[in-house]
């Protein structure tokens, strides 16, 4: 067989290993997909590096191209991809045109199509190393193919490819992998039936762009002098960006589908994040633990809404998938190819510093680049006309790991000069000098020191090499990229509706897409651009919020979103006037799910709530631990007593966990939050209640023919829910009835029956105990939502 | 007399207001230190303007010039300078001679020395008034004279000087109002003998300056823009800045009694930061409403201490002083010629804000200015040398109220483009194109929208104006007074031995004087520049943290600066340790004062600290609320709990009030608190115990012969102290004993006697219960200050 002959040869040629020296083993690269788009571009060129690199390491190589495609078109087809493989630079020609050779003789094209196919393949590596006397050290496949045949292959390969044992067996991934979370899941519980995780080599290229690879490494390298500034005291803000100046023309089958969020943020921008905000390992080049804290600073991520998100379309897309889908006329996309997304680390180190990830297609120039601007905390005395330029405290303060492109067009590592003197790897980056008039993020190149590497690497040359070394931190596991998914989605999910800003592309964009943060949310800053209306339905804003009257009292309704930002700064008003009147605002919320957006809501948005002067109160309690994730005082805590700063004895939750046991009567736990009411609550009158409605018409822990609470003296009751946690403690009737005022909130098409009803009977409080509220001096507002009042 | 002869001849012209026409009545000006530099420099020229401007309001007016001088040569002095007063640019120059003929005509010299001089004065208006016929509308003083003699000249004034009922009087005082609290409300005291406070007009001239006296009004007319953000949400930062190129040669004798601090920070740039921090009154110009929201805002001011400001000196000061005053060649002076301050208000709408507040003499320019710099919140898509510069939210957002002098060389009001255009008074504001290449805090001209006076004022003419209107919201009430004083009184007396950064003066000052903030502290940042040394003693920094064994175990001793912050770092770094190794941290903290400046190092400096998973527990507690001032809890809660972010659930106060009592046996507080450490501290073995030592050698409350809680089983007691309050709650020794880890932090000179004794003795625990501290599994560290070790 040909490929016998070529090793040989090889193997015995002068200037090669001997025999000896190949004692290492062997190693066979089967690249699926071999003559397609990646490969021609990328792939073969990195194993042709990798080779050269390697020539000399103890091991021989085989490599393996493979694809559909019947033996004798594949073959030349193949060929054609090797024959125009590129002499880095820096290699001597001579020594490259004897390697290149080689290679060429080392490779080999083969159709793999059926699972016979893949059984030969396995026999003639067998055969192969058996004639030969070669060990076997490992075997490589790359899957250079759709996602569709990712399953088919790896099920081929799993039974029928297997090196022997002993051998290492490396399949590496290309994106996309899954569509959101869920594909996501089965896509990998497929493979993990064929793969153990350390097989597995899931590729994001930016991981093998020397920028971003570099960024683990630096900040361990220059610990010293990051350790005082990296976090939430001295950055500003933090931008991780990849603009793009070519559109999505020809992709569109593939764009449609995806969209730039799937295609760049979610993986390439989301790896820069991980390795900026993650805690630093003791150790940065085990993969395990850097794995470990990326995966602890994905924890600490704060969800993401459709506010977190700004969105765009270039014009001439529509035209293009109409064009290239066959779609009608009127086909409307929704898929955005420019998105600018908020992020935001609940970790200690990073809580409240904006994380900006940016991408797009069609936009005005091509650069990637991570860009860390610090805080300005100095004060210059000296008038800056006269104040000698050098090094100033008072100049922008930045850390800019530059991917590529741009105006410095390579990667580089930009530090200013005012900050410190990196540490850099001096084999592998060099001090660079820029072109002196060039300004790089509004300050000149000669305010930075800046390094590039010594050796521009492509990505994939970069990465194939960090295969061979089985560096698996290099790679995404499977973790990583549920992880990743999982953070992902809820943003996905939520914007698949929304209206993108359409943009003319290119330069001609100007401000159109830029954008600001106001309260942890994005908007573009200019209004009045033309959008692309939503093609679905009207949303919120396109309404008022309507007031009327529900049973006798004041209405409020609009969208849920409305309504709550409404009932939020409507409790914020009361708050204030009651703190200014009477030094201090008494405050008693309900658990359950509803006011959990209202809570967020308040702890988010309402900067001046006099909180030092509002005492917080339960309307009710299940008997569980306040720590139990049940509780509702714990669901309060959570989202929003923790973010605001509400003293601590100013906080009353329902003393439902007494001498270590839950609501029993004889610990009268009731008595005891009574009288903690009369102590500090004037005439024990609220000054704002919130309720909430259940389907059977329950209010607080009030529900249908309760004993306890509907009438009587008694203030504070125990009772029983039909549903569990049985036990709840709940203010009563008439002690909520005393309040100044009491709001109660109903969102959800759940609660449009009982909203329904209870717009038609009267005081019934002991079939439907909401009817009993009735405030005897205060004031009674509903806030109900659309979907609650109208179905 | 010719008094009478002139205001006659005035009256009666034919160009002049009738005898009806000044049935408003008669206006005396008296103005002491007639001949003095103030006096000829603004005040004369003020006055002047004043009689310009209000000739035909219906008021007549006599000016009476007074000075200790003698009659003969002080008419002749000031008359030399009465001459010398000029037309404004936009008056005729016809009228303006006319007027100030008569202006020299009704103008008058007197020796007011005696208590009869005065007496004599006070005749001469009476008679005049009665001979013409006229109402007397009010009498204005204003005090050009040195503060020593304020006092003698309020009581002549009072007991001969004071108008008839129905006309007004008002005082016009000059600072220095004191030299600090104290004098200040000596001197505050001494006016209020003589003069009701509306009476008092206390000038500061910067209210006068036109860009200041703007700033209440633009806040006011703007609310619309300012409203969202003029908060900590959107303001980055705020400079008030008044630099002066000129020294204090010559004036040595002043300054070496004030200081930057006394001469411009606690006055002038004080007033301009209220106007800027206060809340808005709902109308700006009643005095009333101004100054309550003005002494609320006083009230937010966080404390200032030495680390809150930076000190400089001019080299050639000394030698000044040394000439001027007299005094020896190696005389060493420790005035402040410039000081940068950083303050922070603790309100809900500053929080967090710095405002840094800076002037000096000798500096590289003269210029006045109060900067709000805006958050950058904006993303700018595009890239900068593609984008159209026009209105970019890229750009810095500033408001600027440059007050005079520098670049601009005029009073303005600027505020960026991007911000908004704002509304300003037509009558008195216009919009003004500056030089399109002057740039101003990094910005050219042509980003801002620029308003300059339509007639630019000097300040003391202004303030003249509002002495005549009765405007006291244009002056300084005793109450802001001494609210001022209040505020920086403590950082005035910590400085008095801080050492000063000599800096050459002018130009070559470079960056000698830079500043820079962190965790709202302040520092030079070129370190290495030459200091003044200390004369006192030397600071912390000069010794190193001693390390060696006291009572057999570690002693760490240090300044006690260090020593916190030591400390600090040490608790962090066990905390980090145990909650890697278990999840969480069980922290045990005494009350008293010593931990207070821990409690607010471990809340401003140590933001990695796990509080999230850190729990805390008490040592011991005094038996009052835990709201009350008393309660070791409060203390702790505000310096240290309400910083910071441990859940509600894991501080454990001890139950010191149950059942709306105090610490009464059948309560079983102590159970209670026993159980709560059973059910969460593991082995009831906290991580760490942080203890005091009491002069008595007592330590957390175990008191020496305590009959509880220094042996048997009970793990929480009650005890009494030989202090008020004498009940007390605390953990046991034998439970103190079971820590991991115990630290003890002793303090002071105070505490210098009780350290030796305890150096000598043994186990002791009923003389001295700290002598009984001794963990059986865990260790022992005692952190001792300098002065309590060595006295």
């Amino acid at each position: 067989r040909m490929l016998r002959r070529v090793l040989c040869t090889v193997l015995f040629m002068g200037a090669l290993p001997s025999l000896a020296e190949v004692s290492q083993g062997h190693i066979s690269v089967v690249l699926l997909g071999a003559t397609g788009d990646l490969a021609k571009k990328y792939l073969w060129q990195g194993l042709f590096q990798l080779y050269m690199d390697q020539v000399s390491s103890g091991h021989s190589f085989t490599f393996h191209g493979a694809a559909l495609t019947a033996l004798e078109p594949g073959q030349r087809l193949m060929f054609d991809v090797l024959k125009k493989l590129a002499c880095p630079p820096d290699e001597s020609p001579n020594r490259c045109a004897v390697l290149k050779d080689q290679f060429l003789k080392l490779s080999q094209y083969h159709q793999l199509k059926t699972a016979e196919n893949y059984t030969v393949l396995n026999r003639e590596i067998e055969t192969l190393l058996r004639q030969e006397g070669l060990k076997e050290a490992g075997r490589i496949f790359y899957f250079s193919v759709p996602p569709f045949a990712y399953t088919e292959i790896a099920r081929h390969i799993n039974s029928s490819c297997r090196p022997p044992p002993g051998a290492w067996l490396r399949v590496v991934l290309e994106k996309p992998f899954g569509h959101d979370l869920e594909s996501a899941q089965q896509l990998a519980a497929d493979l993990t039936s064929f793969f153990r995780e350390e097989e597995m080599y899931r590729v994001d290229h930016y991981l093998g762009k020397q920028a971003v690879a570099h960024i683990l490494p630096f900040r361990d390298q220059n610990r010293q002098f990051l350790d005082p500034i990296w976090n939430r005291h001295h950055v500003e803000r933090v931008e991780i960006v990849l603009k793009e100046t070519v559109d999505a023309k020809g992709r569109t089958s593939f764009y449609e589908q995806y969209g730039v969020i799937r295609d760049v943020l979610q993986n390439h921008l989301t790896e820069a994040l991980m390795f900026l905000t993650m805690e630093l390992p003791a150790n940065v080049s085990r993969a395990e633990e850097v794995l470990q804290c990326k995966l602890q600073a994905f924890q600490s991520l704060r969800g993401l809404d459709k506010n977190s998100a700004v969105l765009g379309q270039y014009q001439a897309y529509a035209g293009q998938v109409q064009e290239e889908l066959q779609k009608a006329q009127d086909y409307i996309s929704t898929t955005p190819t420019f998105a600018g997304v908020l992020i935001h680390s609940d970790s200690l180190r990073w809580e409240g510093v904006p994380f900006l990830l940016t991408s797009g297609k069609a936009l005005d120039e091509r650069v990637g680049y991570v860009r860390v601007l610090f805080k300005n905390r100095a004060y210059c005395t000296q008038s800056e006309t006269l104040r000698d330029a050098e090094h100033s405290q008072c100049k922008a303060k930045q850390i800019v790991f530059y991917i590529g492109h741009g105006a410095l067009n390579t990667p580089a590592v930009l530090v200013s000069r005012n900050l410190f003197r990196p540490v850099m790897p001096e084999g592998s980056w060099r001090e660079a000098v820029g072109q002196s008039d060039l300004h790089i993020f509004g300050q000149p190149l000669s305010d930075y020191y800046m390094y590039s590497p010594v050796k521009e690497r492509d990505a994939y040359s970069v990465l194939i090499s960090n295969i061979y070394h089985g560096r698996k931190d290099f790679f995404i596991t499977t973790e990583n990229l549920l992880a990743s998914w999982a953070f992902w989605t809820p943003l996905l999910d939520s914007i698949s509706h929304q209206p993108l800003r359409l943009y003319p592309g290119g330069v001609e964009n100007q401000h159109l897409l830029d954008f600001e943060m106001e309260s942890g949310e994005v908007a573009f800053t200019l209004a009045e651009a033309v959008e692309l209306l939503n093609p679905n339905r009207l949303t919120p804003s396109d309404y008022r919020t309507i007031q009327s009257k529900f049973r006798q009292s004041p209405l409020v309704s609009a969208w849920s979103e409305d309504l709550i930002s409404q009932l939020a700064s409507d409790i914020e008003k009361t708050a204030s006037r009651t703190v200014a009147r009477s030094g201090q605002f008494h405050l008693a919320l309900s658990g359950g799910s509803s006011p959990v957006v209202l809570f967020q809501r308040l702890a988010r948005h309402h900067y001046a709530f006099p909180w030092k002067h509002t005492h917080i109160w339960l309307v009710d309690e299940r008997c569980v631990p306040l720590t139990d994730t049940e509780s509702n005082f714990f669901s309060l805590h959570n989202h929003l007593l923790q973010s605001v700063r509400v003293p601590y004895f100013n906080v009353h939750p329902m003393p439902v966990h007494l001498n270590q046991r839950l609501c029993v009567e004889e610990d009268r736990g009731t008595d005891l939050y009574a009288k903690e009411i009369v102590a500090l609550v004037a005439n024990a009158s609220f000054d704002l209640v919130l309720l909430g409605v259940g389907t059977d018409g329950h209010t607080a822990s009030l529900f249908p023919k309760s004993e306890n609470g509907l009438e009587g003296a008694q203030t504070v009751v125990l009772t029983e829910s039909p549903v569990k946690p049985h036990q709840r403690m709940s203010l009563s009737l008439p002690l909520i009835n005393k309040a100044r005022q009491v709001f109660v909130l109903v969102l959800g098409k759940g609660k449009h029956d009982i909203t329904i009803l209870l717009s038609r009977v009267g005081h019934e409080p002991k079939k439907w105990p909401i009817s009993g509220v009735s405030p005897s001096s205060g004031q009674l507002v509903w806030y109900v939502d659309y979907e609650a009042l109208l179905g």
